[in-house]
């Protein structure tokens, strides 16, 4: 496992494929591009809050991790899934009436909720002409069923507001769909170039990845602040999102604890208050410490995926991101 | 032109392909299909709003009518077209908060407008997922770009209520991009066992019926009562949408016209009695007549490129297709 070495930055992760990055930006502002006034503004506006670029980095580092030659494809194919994921946050951002992403006020509170979703399928679909220009059918392969997956794990996370009724195998279920299967899809269509073989292990490696990186972004949610995060802590709980800490702690839970559970779910706007009282119960009763294990665990299950591969440059690097995930605080 | 013939009925229009019909029927319920009880229920509630099936008529009638064998695919693409239309109805529909499509309550209306968002993206992932099943390049090529240019005529179509700003140059751009554009890809895809001269026929066929048919559409919005349209009359104005007709007839009213049309723009809730004035309006300035003779127009062009098919039963359903568009009244 990961555990025991020195932090690692996205900087780290980043080291040598900087020049692939930057043409991924390029090719994504290409991308977004419309002779409309209002695509413009939206997309300079995309640009700026353009995030860590993790799920182009794993693409990159996939491609770099696997036997053959560099694919030259790989910058367009991974500016198309950083693309999805926007096309995605847009729409969650619009369906969850969020204010805020990444520090920046989202395109609903900027514009509007119907330009949002428009937004969205635009992004979407210049992802797809994209794809079908590569006419790269095994890349559209994965990436339709991951974007499929990912409407069904939206649909899952409606359901996620009943502790009593959301199991850890429901929520399995959802971050699988909501936030792995990208991930993993970044790294198959990376070794695409690669062995049968290869590709099934950075499938998996990228599942494992997700898994962990959903569950430690649920994490934050519960001891992050706002400063770094970038949203507010206590979010999911303020909007009766039940994730792993609490279907873990819930069951342990005295029946004060339990108590302060009920009072934050009939509450239609809970206060400060009754978030501070909820977190507390659910780290007492190893909420956070649980989660944080499962979260090791698929990354110890994603670290033995990395078995499969020759020894690489770009395999540490993969192999860094698992500790990146972990330890990150925003 | 096809005026002073008899009136054309759908079912005309749909003589010979009914067997290709009801296949495609049950490929967009197995496409829909999902092991999820919420998309489940979605499903048999799209199924029983089931309209006209009026692309997937042109999809196949195309098919019929260009040189070489019925190809096989014909019936999926078919499905995959309507596919594309319900999900963009579904999100247009959360986009306009409307209450009722085709005399039924809409997605957002009967569960939550969330809902309806996560579910228009899940009907067009499907509907990608499918193109990429059948390696159908050419298919995929043409039906992203259509999709991309449906939701730039989404956001033209917000820029749509100011009857000052908004010039007939920019109602073409508009319905081209939110009407034409399905059906013209529609007849496209069916065409493309063809050769490239039908093909550029059926693509143009397609766009001069989708114009004539959109511009019926915004008739129709004048003249129909809601028994027949499924939808109140005259709600493009109370939404304060601008279409063909007001545009034409605004530079040709009277002072007191002009205020009627202030009057109603003003009114973020405009009552029966403001939309009567404002219909009698654009009634009186030649406004129904001069957009009925713009659908004629666009019709003629349709069915001058038909002159480049071949003689056939499906050609001529084709050009009675046009007729059922300029006559219809729901």
């Amino acid at each position: 496992m990961t555990s025991g070495t020195a932090p690692v930055s996205l900087a780290d992760l980043q080291t040598g494929i900087e020049p692939g990055l930057a043409a991924v930006r390029d090719e994504i502002r290409r991308l977004i591009e419309a002779d409309f006034p209002l695509i413009a503004q939206l997309n300079s506006h995309l640009v700026q809050m353009q995030g860590k670029m993790f799920r182009p980095t794993l693409l990159l580092l996939a491609d770099a991790a696997t036997a053959g030659a560099p694919d030259a494809r790989a910058v367009a194919l991974a500016a198309v899934v950083e693309l999805i994921h926007v096309a995605t946050l847009v729409h969650d951002d619009a369906v969850d009436h969020s204010v805020l992403r990444r520090g920046m006020p989202t395109l609903n509170a900027l514009f509007s909720h119907q330009i949002a979703v428009i937004m969205g399928d635009y992004l979407y679909s210049r992802a797809v002409i994209e794809l079908v220009r590569l006419e790269d059918l095994e890349a559209l392969r994965v990436l339709s069923r991951v974007t499929n997956e990912m409407t069904v794990g939206e649909m899952r996370q409606l359901l996620a507001h009943d502790p009593l009724a959301f199991s850890e195998a429901d929520y399995d279920l959802l971050i699988r769909a909501k936030t792995a299967s990208l991930m993993s899809g970044a790294c198959e269509v990376g070794a695409r170039g690669g062995s049968p073989v290869e590709r099934r292990a950075l499938r998996d490696f990228g599942e494992g990845l997700g898994m962990a990186f959903q569950i430690v972004d649920d994490l934050l949610d519960f001891t992050g602040a706002e400063a770094i995060t970038g949203k507010p802590a206590g979010l999911d709980l303020r909007e009766h999102k039940v994730t792993l800490p609490l279907i873990y702690a819930l069951p342990r839970m005295s029946g004060a604890q339990r108590s302060a559970v009920a009072a934050l779910l009939e509450n239609p706007e809970p206060g400060d208050s009754d978030i501070v009282r909820v977190v507390d119960a659910v780290r007492e009763c190893g909420g956070l410490e649980y989660a944080h294990l499962r979260a090791q665990s698929f990354c110890a299950r994603a670290e033995a995926a990395l078995e499969a591969l020759q020894p690489s440059a770009a395999r540490e690097q993969l192999r860094a991101s698992l500790s990146y995930v972990v330890e990150r605080r925003t």
